[in-house]
């Protein structure tokens, strides 16, 4: 468990393409070292890091490999260091205003989401197609007409959209929001939309992970024959 | 793209663990397939299929070959033959009924969520703490006080559990799904939660969505030096 071989930290990633999954790992060591700070943790390892996640400690240091060396010798992983050093990796170490499209029941969970704000994320803007929910303002944030999109998208700089219309809508909103300038969209809506290259998506379809589920629950019973 | 080896489909899948991002993928071949069927298409091909996928012929080939053969020489792979195995392998094949906690904005956006439902998973009941909530019906769903969550559990053979309570709770309610028999647990709260072996756990964290979002942003942008 060295997590140190004795070089300093890298201050940049590296240029080679990190695999998705590797990103996403990214995200649970986050939270795993902020619960060791909120409990007054100051020091981890690549051990403990993965103990509660389900991974082992190589997998926690070939994961990190990607990025730089961040282990010192006999200590192992600052706690604040390293999650500065991932929020820089992932982008999170400036706080990301986000534009919101639909206002139905997902719409307004995701405003009233607690889990965004804290890891850098701002919902600065909501829009509907519903003259009825035009004008009101839900968790402090103003729902406006689609028609302003491109103004208010500058106004508040906004590059990241989430996507929580019907699925008919999707691609249309989507495409709005190409033509303003968002560079990326989170896809709640069950379908995949066609985006051009330079803009990124992550979908996210609450069956597939349903599906996943399912599938670990016949795997953990006993077999039948 | 020989999608078979002219050896009859398997009709279990082997014993070997698979990959959770196999099993993941499966899902997303799955949606493929069925937009290739809603499209009037009869066979397929790996290439074809992992095409709008972003994915090779020779990664869908092998994320297959975990569960079986499914390709018949110079056809493909039939879709709905297909369709059909894949949904065996995730076990959607049958209907599950799912059991809501919580009914807040989140529960109320996954009572009307219109995914679940064509992939095999049935809102059955709602539970929610709020004395307000109990005894309204949402999108045909009767909330219920928890007090009866063993009763109702039993009744419609409930072994999903949907978790959109507030992160302060998500561990008790955990802790009362275990108690009644659920299996499996789909988790929205932004917490870990602590389960027996035995209970699967998937967790849903909005804001790692998020990240990884930022992440791809910020690879497709130009480097600034």
């Amino acid at each position: 468990m060295d997590e140190s071989k004795h070089r300093p930290p890298k201050s940049k990633a590296s240029s080679s393409p990190v695999p998705k999954a590797v990103v996403s790992r990214l995200s649970l060591y986050l939270r795993e070292l902020q619960h060791h700070v909120r409990e007054g943790q100051e020091t981890t390892n690549s051990g403990q890091l993965g103990a509660q996640l389900g991974f082992t400690d190589a997998q926690v240091r070939k994961d990190l490999a990607y990025f730089g060396q961040f282990g010192y010798p006999g200590i192992g992983y600052r706690c604040d260091e390293l999650i500065k050093k991932i929020r820089i990796i992932l982008g999170t170490d400036v706080q990301w205003p986000v534009a919101l499209i639909g206002v139905g029941n997902l719409g307004r969970a995701l405003l009233g989401y607690k889990g965004f704000r804290h890891q850098g994320f701002r919902i600065a803007a909501a829009f509907d197609a519903n003259p009825k929910m035009i004008g009101r303002t839900i968790e402090e944030v103003a729902v406006s007409d689609l028609a302003n999109l491109s103004e208010i998208v500058q106004t508040h700089n906004i590059k990241l959209g989430l996507l929580a219309v019907p699925a008919e809508a999707a691609q249309t909103a989507a495409d709005q929001l190409v033509a303003v300038g968002i560079e990326g969209i989170l896809n709640f809506a069950p379908v995949t939309i066609s985006l051009p290259e330079h803009v990124s998506q992550v979908g996210i379809d609450l069956a597939i992970e349903l599906e996943q589920l399912s599938f670990a629950v016949l795997k953990q019973r006993p077999a039948a024959d």
